[in-house]
């Protein structure tokens, strides 16, 4: 009777055990699943995310180019028919002056090199002369075409001589 | 006996039954655990790259513009001395050619405007004068500042003046 009653509670303490771990499973499934379809809305959305930001990245940067382009055809009507070649390089000049200003408003930053000693990381040395004085030796003698920083990024080496 | 015996069989199969839902658990715990993982991973990753997209847009658009610059410049440069305000006004056209072209390439799009039918998707009707014929009544007269696109997105209205 004794052993009979242990079976008997084995019995029920291993039902009551399994039903509880089943519940927990189902708990546990049902989190899983929820958690899988969070990722999948997740991952969808950043791809469009990433097409629409890709997109609005190039349309800021647009946006302030369109004045300069205004500006560009108003100069080029208003100097159409004019001898007074200062008034035309006057129009070159403020149109440059804002083309130049709205990209380094965008992050755009011209780089110093002239005088400067030669880094590989920033010039790209397209030829090499006699230094015309010893302390230009490894130095950066002229600059042949401007580099450029995007914010802090180099995306144009500036082609430069280099004294030696 | 008999009863004794289903009894005792009742406690195996329990037993099994919570060790086999125990070792379902387990794996599904691991399986979870693995995929929310997973998950942070992805997120970290895709707001990484979400920075380093927005840079990057930008230095798409801004590498194209690189070139006008040159020209710019160089331009400026050969027509810094000239009386010939011919010269000079053909210095702006090839820049002003290149720029577009430039930003063409990148997406942007003129809008066509006049003598089309007044859409306010598209314009915004800056003035109204009377239709100087009867067919231009509710049609874009004149145009003020050109409208533009970025793909298939107006990113500028034009501004116009419309026939009543």
């Amino acid at each position: 009777m004794f052993e009979e009653q242990t079976t008997q509670e084995a019995a029920e303490n291993g039902t009551a055990d399994a039903s509880r771990a089943d519940q927990e499973l189902a708990d546990l499934k049902d989190k899983y699943l929820r958690l899988a379809a969070e990722f999948e809305n997740y991952k969808r959305r950043t791809t469009k995310e990433r097409a629409d930001l890709f997109k609005s990245a190039n349309q800021e940067l647009m946006m302030v180019l369109l004045p300069v382009l205004d500006d560009f055809e108003r100069a080029r009507q208003h100097t159409q028919t004019t001898d007074d070649a200062n008034m035309v390089r006057e129009s070159i000049d403020i149109i440059y002056g804002k083309l130049t200003k709205a990209l380094q408003q965008k992050g755009l930053q011209t780089m110093e090199t002239k005088g400067g000693a030669f880094d590989p990381e920033l010039h790209e040395a397209i030829t090499q002369i006699p230094a015309p004085s010893e302390d230009l030796k490894g130095k950066v003698v002229d600059e042949v075409e401007k580099g450029y920083y995007l914010g802090d990024k180099v995306i144009r080496h500036a082609k430069v001589v280099l004294g030696q």
